[in-house]
C-alpha cells in the first residue's frame, strides 16, 4: 500500500496516537476513483471534503499540495482506488479542539473493486440510521452505523444493504446511494438528516431530466418501477432482487449508464 | 508522552494508517486516573471497555497482558491519566470487518485534570445527541457530538456543557454524568438511548440510598433541589449555575464527596 502523510503541508513518517482521527473520528474522507493514473471527479471530492471539514471547523488543507501528492501516488495506475483522509490533527487529551489545529492528511492507494455488469442482489440492514443534522451529508470518520450495518452479512451473493433512519425512511445503502423510479419519476432520499451526499448522486441530481430528493417509506421503494445504487467507485448497479421482489432489466437504467460513461469514461463497463 | 501500541499482544512501533479506528471510529476507550502508581478502578473501566467491544464484536485483547502494560506506564505517577484505546485493527478499505481481526492496543499517560475543590458553572449545549440505541451506554470512537458540543464555548469560566437528546431530554454533559435531586429523590438520565454509562455514575447507582434512572426534561432539571456532574478522573462535581439559575451549597452532595473519597482515596478533595 503506497502511503503519504502530511501534517499541514509537511510530510512526516508516522500517525501520532494523539491523533483526533483517532481518537474522535475528528476528520472526514474520500475514496476516489483512480482511472489511467487520473483521479476521477477530483473537483467534485475535493468540494465535498472542504465543506465536511468546514462543517466541523477544520482548517481545509492546500489544494495544490494534497493534489500534487494524490497525483504522484495516482501515476502509472490504470484503475486504483485513492484513499484520502483529513483530520483535525494532534491535540492532547478531551474534546476541545486547539484553536489553531494543524490537520493531518492521509492518502493511501488501494486495489479498485471491479465494475459489476450485470444487476445486484441486496437485502435490508437492521441497523437504521440515527437522525442527526449536523453530521448529514459529508463524509466523516464516525462511521460505526456502516460498520454494523455491512457486519450484518458474509454472503457474497447479497453485494449490498439497504438502510433506514430511525423513522423508518428509506436512506442508502451501506456505501452507496439509492435512486428508484416512481411513476415514471426518479426519486432518491434526502440526505440532509442522514446519509452522504454522494458524487455519483449529485452528477444524477444534474443529469437527470424528473427527478427529485423525497421521503421515501421501505414500502414504497418495494413499489418501484425500477432501483439501482450508486457510488464513484462503481458508478450506478441496477438492482436485480431484494428479499423476495425481483426487478426485470430496465432499459432507462442502462441509457443512465451509458449516459454516465460517455460523460466519464471509468464508467465505461467491460465488454 | 508516553505510549504503548499492541498488535494482538505483540508491540508494534507505530499505529497503521488502515487501522479501522481511525478510518471508522471503529473502537472504544476508556479514561483512566493513576493514583500513586495505580489505574483507579480498573476493573470498572475493563468491564465496560470489554462490554462495548462484544457489542461491536472486536476481540477482547488478554486482560493480563494490557494490565501489565498499564501497570509499567503507571509505575512511579503520583497523579496522572491513563488513556487506553482498542481498535478493530487493520483490515484494508471497506466496511466489511475481516473474519478474524486482531485488536490495536493503544496505552498513553497525560497529565491529570486538577480536582476541582468547589462548585462549578455550566451552560446548555446547542448540539444535541441523537438516539442510537444500538451505540449508547458504552465509549466508543465515534465522538464528534462531543467534539461540536465541546467546541461551543471556550471561556473558561463555564467548566462544562449539559447536552440533551434530539427529542429534548438531559442526558449527560460532553464529558460527564449529570445527578439531580427532585423531591428529596436523586435522579440520573437514562443512558439506553444516548450517552455513555459512566463509571463513577455507576458506583453512584450501587450505593446512594435513593436514586433512579429516570427521562428528564430541561425544565425538569432546572426544577431541581441540587445538582452535580461526575465521571472517573473528576469524582463528584457539584453544579453553583447553569445560566441564571443558580444552587447553594448542598449538604447532601458535601456528603457523598465525603463518601467518594472514603471508597477511593484518589478523589480526597486538596485541603
Amino acid at each position: 500500500m503506497s502511503v503519504r502523510i502530511l501534517r499541514g503541508n509537511e510530510p512526516v513518517a508516522a500517525l501520532d496516537v494523539d491523533d483526533r482521527g483517532l481518537n474522535y473520528g475528528d476528520g472526514v474522507f474520500e475514496t476516489i476513483l483512480v482511472h489511467q493514473g487520473r483521479p476521477v471527479w477530483w473537483p467534485e471530492h475535493w468540494q465535498r471534503l472542504t465543506l465536511g471539514a468546514k462543517l466541523l471547523e477544520i482548517p481545509v488543507p492546500e489544494e495544490a499540495n494534497v493534489l500534487a501528492q494524490a497525483l504522484e501516488l495516482a501515476r502509472g495506475q490504470t484503475r486504483a482506488v485513492l484513499k484520502l483522509v483529513v483530520t483535525r490533527g494532534g491535540g492532547g487529551r478531551g474534546y476541545l479542539p486547539l484553536e489553531k489545529p494543524v490537520p493531518t492528511i492521509i492518502l493511501s492507494l488501494h486495489d479498485a473493486p471491479g465494475l459489476v455488469a450485470g444487476a445486484i442482489r441486496v437485502q435490508w440492514c437492521e441497523t437504521t440510521l440515527a437522525i442527526q443534522p449536523r453530521l448529514a451529508g459529508f463524509k466523516h470518520l464516525n462511521r460505526l452505523e456502516q460498520v454494523l450495518a455491512r457486519s450484518e452479512w458474509r454472503d457474497p451473493s447479497i453485494f449490498e444493504g439497504l438502510m433506514c433512519d430511525n423513522a423508518g425512511r428509506v436512506v442508502c445503502a451501506t456505501a452507496a446511494n439509492i435512486f428508484m423510479r416512481i411513476h415514471g419519476r426518479w426519486l432518491t432520499p434526502r440526505v440532509d438528516r442522514c446519509g452522504i451526499a454522494g458524487i455519483t448522486r449529485g452528477w444524477l441530481l444534474l443529469n437527470l431530466d424528473d427527478v427529485e430528493e423525497a421521503d421515501i417509506s421501505a414500502d414504497g421503494l418495494l413499489g418501484c418501477e425500477a432501483l439501482f445504487l450508486c457510488n464513484s467507485l462503481r458508478g450506478i448497479l441496477p438492482v436485480r432482487s431484494l428479499g423476495q421482489r425481483e426487478w426485470p432489466d430496465d432499459a432507462g437504467i442502462a441509457q443512465l449508464r451509458q449516459r454516465l460513461a460517455e460523460a466519464e469514461p471509468a464508467f465505461h463497463l467491460p465488454l
